[in-house]
């Protein structure tokens, strides 16, 4: 990640561009086709990616000119954030675009920041860059407890934080886990994905994390860039990555998000997924295992129902026979479970039903 | 809040029912309605509250016989918790209802969480305890750095915070900040509240809490009954609260939830409302300080819009005539204006935004 120097890229691209103008040649890029078309499933990797269609952005093509420009504009003002090493927003980007471009540009070449946020993302294609690499910050969730070490760069400190003496709050996860945090120390043997923060600070009161000697993470719901590619960067060292969320709509989600990534991600599709992954539970199976939790099920509402139809047709889903058993369950049944339910012969039953599940390889793919 | 002692009063609760049994008198217990009929304004003192209204709950009342069993279950699982030193939620507790009684109880009691939720309520106020000191954890949010250390009573650990050493994480607000946290030492002269997490990271990044020793917390939003239970005390220990969010309906609604409660919280409002807290921005008068604030502004929705003209009703709000002309002043323009825009000029011209206000004292009340 390193040798990536999004300052001397977005250098490149400016003088690229100079030279062309120089030349009386018209400025031009390229960047990566990201519609459905250009979204495939690798088999082989695991993940959703992009293909290989390109796109030429163009100033002298007259349905690109606007957008042409507006780019450059953003260039010139990620350029401005990464000399200064601050970070702000997509939407912090957007207002210093809408403020305006100085340098006698007296144009408003900006209403609404549906119009700049494609535009960024053209970029990232076009510099092989992330957006948290042009000093973007997304929206940081997810919370983490266990065995290893971190340095935050934090402007001119540099803060060690161990994720083993963060008390009942855990490390809150960055946006960045690339050019922010260097990781000096994993001694865990897996992570533990816990979809609700709820169920992560039952597990962390247990110290799971440390009888385990695990990474105990909750994404808080749909996990963030920041979580998806710490997540990656966690399974490329070599540990499991084990998923314990609800049986429903909105926990499959989750997890198929964070195991072969998703489509509006595709274009850093290899930097985010985790195809190695797998999920614990909660399953339809656990009702035959858990007696208790027949009288704990709830009515799968439409949503969860419709998803679970859909998700039979997706390849990189139904390859896996025993996805494809756990949803027709689902269906036939129209049941679902909550994770929370295993509380309920005693608050420390989820941590015997997670380490059970890991001991004896009783995982969904 | 140490002799409080929610396990005696739990035990204390359960013996007078026994006691009641035992003598054939009808086993009974004093709460307070939670009805809006029975919730004020303290203009005195600044928030909302409960009024003087009781309400008994008796076991010999055949429309409540299923209400008093079931909150008997509920103290008796509160119990257990507090005996076992674990903390759940209201979720998890309700699933534990579900799960059955033991004992000898085959009975099904409860069918939804709707039924449990009030009648913790009803527990909560019985004893003059919160749900937190029954070791039940409310959703916790909020982020926090700054000048400040704090021991965090972790199981059978004391690990000690040092906020100010928390890198571009912060330290993650716990549920309860009575009964798990220990202020060691506050260093900071106030606290500033920033509405959205993003403008919390760009703040946290440019060390503003630092250089202003200040706490710099976000609530993330709506504020949790952590971060206002802490805003509280921060309040008591003598720090001013300044509040920095959106001009708009969900901005304005989270400053005075913090300032003065909420009705659903009533019964809690002398411990998580913080009177003394003063609203620095942003508001309609910016648009004149702040030129370029003007080509920035976005229209009020009809909710923004709505909200206003519910708000000028609202005795502890239009007794200041400041918020008066506000809210009028958003009623006439429809305009609303976010956080995010006063990094328009530069990143950090959101930080001199912020030292100006509190240096000229140019709050709204």
């Amino acid at each position: 990640m390193a040798e990536k120097n999004p300052k001397k890229k977005l250098e490149e691209f400016g003088n690229n561009i100079v030279d062309d103008i120089e030349l009386s040649k018209n400025p031009k890029f390229i960047t990566a086709v990201r519609s459905r078309s250009n979204i495939s499933y690798d088999e082989k990797k695991g993940y959703l990616k992009l293909g290989s269609s390109k796109e030429e952005r163009s100033f002298m093509n007259v349905s690109q000119t606007k957008r042409f420009m507006q780019t450059i504009a953003i260039a010139s003002k990620c350029h401005k954030f990464v000399s200064e090493n601050l970070h702000t927003t997509i939407r912090g980007l957007f207002y210093q675009l809408k403020f305006g471009l100085g340098e006698d540009i007296d144009e408003n070449i900006f209403s609404e920041q549906a119009e700049s946020n494609p535009l960024i993302e053209d970029l990232e294609v076009a510099l092989n860059l992330k957006r948290e690499d042009l000093n973007l910050n997304a929206n940081r969730k997810g919370i983490l407890a266990g065995n290893m070490r971190v340095i935050d760069r934090f402007g001119d400190e540099k803060i060690e934080i161990d994720a083993s003496k963060q008390g009942r709050s855990g490390w809150p996860i960055p946006s960045d886990v690339d050019n922010d945090i260097e990781f000096v120390d994993i001694k865990a043997k897996y992570a533990l994905v816990v979809e609700k923060d709820t169920l992560w600070q039952r597990l962390n009161e247990d110290k799971f994390w440390k009888k385990q000697n695990a990474i105990l993470i909750s994404p808080q719901g749909q996990a963030s860039r920041g979580t998806r590619r710490l997540l990656n960067k966690l399974s490329s060292a070599g540990l499991p990555i084990y998923v314990f969320n609800d049986c429903d709509a909105w926990g499959w989600y989750i997890y198929w998000t964070i195991k072969t990534g998703s489509m509006n991600l595709a274009y850093i599709g290899p930097e985010i997924a985790s195809p190695q992954a797998k999920f614990i539970g909660v399953t339809m199976a656990d009702l035959e295992h858990y007696d208790f939790l027949k009288n704990l099920t709830m009515k799968a509402t439409d949503v969860d129902l419709k998803r679970a139809q859909e998700m039979l047709n997706y390849p990189w889903i139904n390859r896996h026979k025993e996805w494809e058993e756990e949803l027709k369950k689902v269906i036939k049944l129209k049941l679902k479970l909550e994770q929370d339910s295993l509380q309920a012969p005693r608050l420390t039953f989820v941590d015997d039903y997670i380490i059970e599940k890991i001991k004896n390889n009783d995982f969904l793919p």
